[in-house]
């Protein structure tokens, strides 16, 4: 059986936590504190050379990280249901777009820069906020652009898949920084079709074990 | 025949032009002149929603965006030679590794990046260039660590591939930003092999018809 190490409220383990969903593949969940700083423990580190989350374990001990790649990996070893288009252009433009969201967004706006810019630059609560907000918006501004040109009832799928995978936990983050999504009414609206599907019911940080949820 | 959009001191572009080579695909080289502004231009954001570069634009006219989706494509619609391993779980490893590079490195010392910390956060030229070496060191530490774990002669391959095509562009912008790369004895040692290699030095910023190398 294979396990995620993730947090509740990273977006990286969210994306996964849909993927194994919508795969239908059991996973054990193990919960690493980020807040705390578990993450930077040894023991920790000794599973993963980079202090990050999201893990996935293989059965066979394999670890395996980076978010994309484990959806990637599992799209692979896993086809069906498919989470990607199968033709190599169409294949593409869904990396694509997740990958404005993995690489342009998200990891400007992850948790470890956030505390850099408050303790470097001596940004306060509404400083940081408004540095994730930026982030997020400048991302999501060619992603409602791609949405609009989209004909199909999920992106270039017929089924939710990669690109929602990713698209979902980023607009989570974006509510939490306080953008807002009216600007996104696109992207607004396959957040809205997503978070009735149980795969994404079953994967919301709030639904997670580990979920603090106190203010 | 493609098309490349890209600049030439842009490390996302120099991924492209070196999986390009190690594919032996010859293609047009289109210069966008991002630190003018030109991929703001009107002209340049009608050809992909994000106005950033790389865009390989396909025989068809298709366009292709997001540099490791990009390597993607090539892969599955080039497969000769490989950039990645056959095994999923091999594959997912080097993945991970490229987007350490892909995601946790090179957008957080993007030009837009350091131009809003420049600007919101009156950073002078020697705070960028902290704040972009900060994040460099912070990614080359665990890929270091997996590169000590790698017996092969390149990561996890024979032959360098898509690993290496982000490595090496992103060693570039450790040496612009000042980073000390003696502390990172085997990525200088992958990085020494590879500019040997014809299709890194063809792809190398300063030989493309677009550098400008004035101080």
């Amino acid at each position: 059986m294979m396990t995620l190490f993730g947090y509740w409220r990273s977006s990286a383990s969210y994306r996964v936590r849909i993927a194994l969903n919508l795969k239908g593949i059991k996973a054990a969940h193990h919960a690493v504190n980020l807040k705390s700083g578990e993450q930077l423990l040894a023991a920790h580190k000794d599973l993963n050379s980079q202090p990050l989350v999201p893990i996935l374990e293989l059965g066979g001990g394999t670890r395996l990280t980076q978010s994309l790649a484990i959806l990637d990996y599992l799209e692979e070893a896993y086809p069906a249901p498919p989470l990607l288009p199968t033709a190599p252009e169409l294949k593409a433009k869904v990396r694509a777009a997740a990958q404005i969201i993995g690489a342009d967004i998200a990891p400007i706006q992850n948790l470890r820069v956030l505390k850099y810019i408050r303790a470097e630059y001596g940004q306060d609560d509404a400083g940081v906020k408004d540095w994730a907000a930026h982030w997020i918006r400048e991302g999501l501004k060619p992603l409602e652009a791609l949405a609009e040109q989209n004909d199909d009832p999920f992106f270039m799928m017929g089924t939710p898949g990669y690109f929602e995978a990713c698209l979902i936990p980023q607009i989570y983050n974006a509510n939490r920084f306080g953008v807002d999504m009216s600007a996104f009414p696109k992207l607004s609206h396959l957040n809205h079709l997503c978070l009735k599907h149980p795969a994404f019911i079953t994967a919301l940080p709030e639904n997670q074990p580990d979920a603090d949820t106190a203010p």
